[in-house]
């Protein structure tokens, strides 16, 4: 049987090798498969290697019909249409908790980064307003880290590790998801209530239909004025639009965010705010949590091109 | 008997409220205090607050016969020559661990944002070359932090707080200092035997003469190629020249400092590189921590004036 493997998204030269040591790779290059390769290679296509967030629904699930295994790169699968997979049987995987660690630790290395003003308080050195001794009015004393409420929003892999880190520094920390866990933090049983409740919000919660724009006006409102929003979930679950207008009228005080409703995003009023730190998607981007992706992908694979189930499903 | 009380370093208008209303203030504002006042104030001052970094040996003690106490703000001592004090029978004291939590959460911030590149990362999106898909040398994924080999030197509150906290990250977590203490992490017995092993270097130990230059051209190399290092102690402890040097050199991969050998810095070489943080001396900046150190200096001063022993002595 063919052990055709079908590569959607742009991936890195270590994982397209380490694929086509194992399998025959298609590497659409992040172009439309149907464009890039004739339909007999398509059709004997078994397996597709992708970024979670990607669209794909039915539809291109049809145009694969050996197709028996979607396999995401990292922890998201939201551009899945996962009941049409369902009526073709074709399982669906991921990377759960290979990159938990990398993306807890720059929702860590944000939120820090966002309350202590650091990007600023680096610019006012290199600057010479340091030197200078020039009034800088973003270098004001804030509140520190013990005894600060720290929200967590979400509280799967990478949410759990965010709220060991968060504790360490002596934050009083809870955390909001569909249903309590046997954890040592306190269960808010609301979104809302949580945002009243905290002053630092970090989003890492699972995207989906669900959660879109579920931080919006009302939401930023609640936040506060003291008030920092921290994401490195998905873009889709913030209105962008709210969040630009919150910092524009201080709302809120501040936001760390990795990820956006388009990307790569450009520069635009968002990216403006001295109060604010963007990081391009690289939540999971460290060299030990990239080979731990690729070790779940392949797994995937070689479960899916052998007929058994996948070692990593979505649940 | 005279409550006066000399105040020589600049501070903020929130202490000198707190002493001016309970004691008689002479507040030098950063100048000579024997150009500031008479002879005769001087005479009756019982009590100095200083900044623990501000020199003051015995020829200064001298000029103030009256002097009971020489108060610090922060955590540090190292301008007061303690030797003289203890001659003249004055006491001297600080405000430990009051600042502990903020210095050790900017430590963490600093370590963070240099090996995770946030400053070139938060450049990237905000000036296009995201949005322009143009390559960033510095955002090549590097090693994340579970299993990361991180050296302390010095394990005060500050030091202990440090550790904590990275052990929170999933660190291998490793201390030098004068003497083991009962901590659960490994002990390493001199300082160049730390540098060797770890991976990230934080310094956090006491500043004095015997801890002057010692991180030097030799110690940088033990650290490596791919080693940081991260500096919230005092600038005294590091060769800035040969910082600079192997910055230029590559000898290291990239430093986080809020201390330096002259404050403020000026702009200069080793702010230029872009694997390097620089913060403003913010360490102990945050309100609570302010409010925390008053406290200190307020109860030291207290004592001093009714003679008794200072709460808040150096060791």
């Amino acid at each position: 049987m063919s052990d055709k493997v079908l590569v959607q998204s742009r991936f890195s030269r270590a994982l397209l090798a380490r694929i086509g040591e194992q399998f025959d790779l298609l590497d659409a290059k992040g172009r439309d498969p149907s464009e890039a390769f004739a339909r007999d290679d398509l059709a004997h296509v078994r397996a597709l290697v992708t970024m979670g967030n990607a669209p794909f629904g039915g539809a291109e699930m049809d145009r694969l019909p050996s197709l028996k295994a979607i396999v995401c790169y990292g922890t998201g699968y939201d551009g899945i249409d996962l009941a049409a997979a369902a009526a073709r049987g074709i399982a669906v995987g991921n990377s759960p908790a290979a990159n938990a660690a990398a993306v807890a630790d720059l929702a860590v290395t944000l939120m820090l980064a966002v309350t202590r003003r650091l990007l600023p308080a680096d610019d006012y050195v290199r600057s010479g307003g340091w030197a200078g001794a020039k009034p800088s009015p973003w270098l004001v004393a804030g509140p520190g880290n013990p005894g600060r409420k720290v929200g967590v929003y979400g509280i799967g892999e990478i949410g759990r590790k965010i709220a060991v880190r968060m504790a360490a520094f002596e934050c009083d920390v809870a955390y909001h998801s569909r249903s309590r866990h046997d954890l040592p933090y306190r269960y808010i049983d609301s979104l809302a209530a949580l945002a009243d409740w905290c002053d630092v919000l970090i989003v890492a919660v699972r995207a989906g239909a669900d959660t879109h724009h579920v931080i919006d006006a009302a939401m930023l409102e609640r936040l506060g004025p003291q008030g920092y929003l921290i994401n490195i979930s998905r873009g889709s679950v913030i209105d962008e639009a709210a969040l630009t207008a919150a910092l524009r009228n201080e709302t809120i005080a501040g936001a760390g965010l990795d990820v956006y409703a388009t990307e790569p995003h450009a520069p635009d009023a968002l990216t403006a705010f001295p109060n604010v730190v963007v990081t391009p998607h690289i939540g999971g981007h460290t060299a030990d949590s990239h080979v731990a992706m690729q070790d779940c992908v392949i797994a995937n694979l070689r479960a899916a091109l052998d007929g058994r189930p996948l070692p990593y499903a979505v649940a």
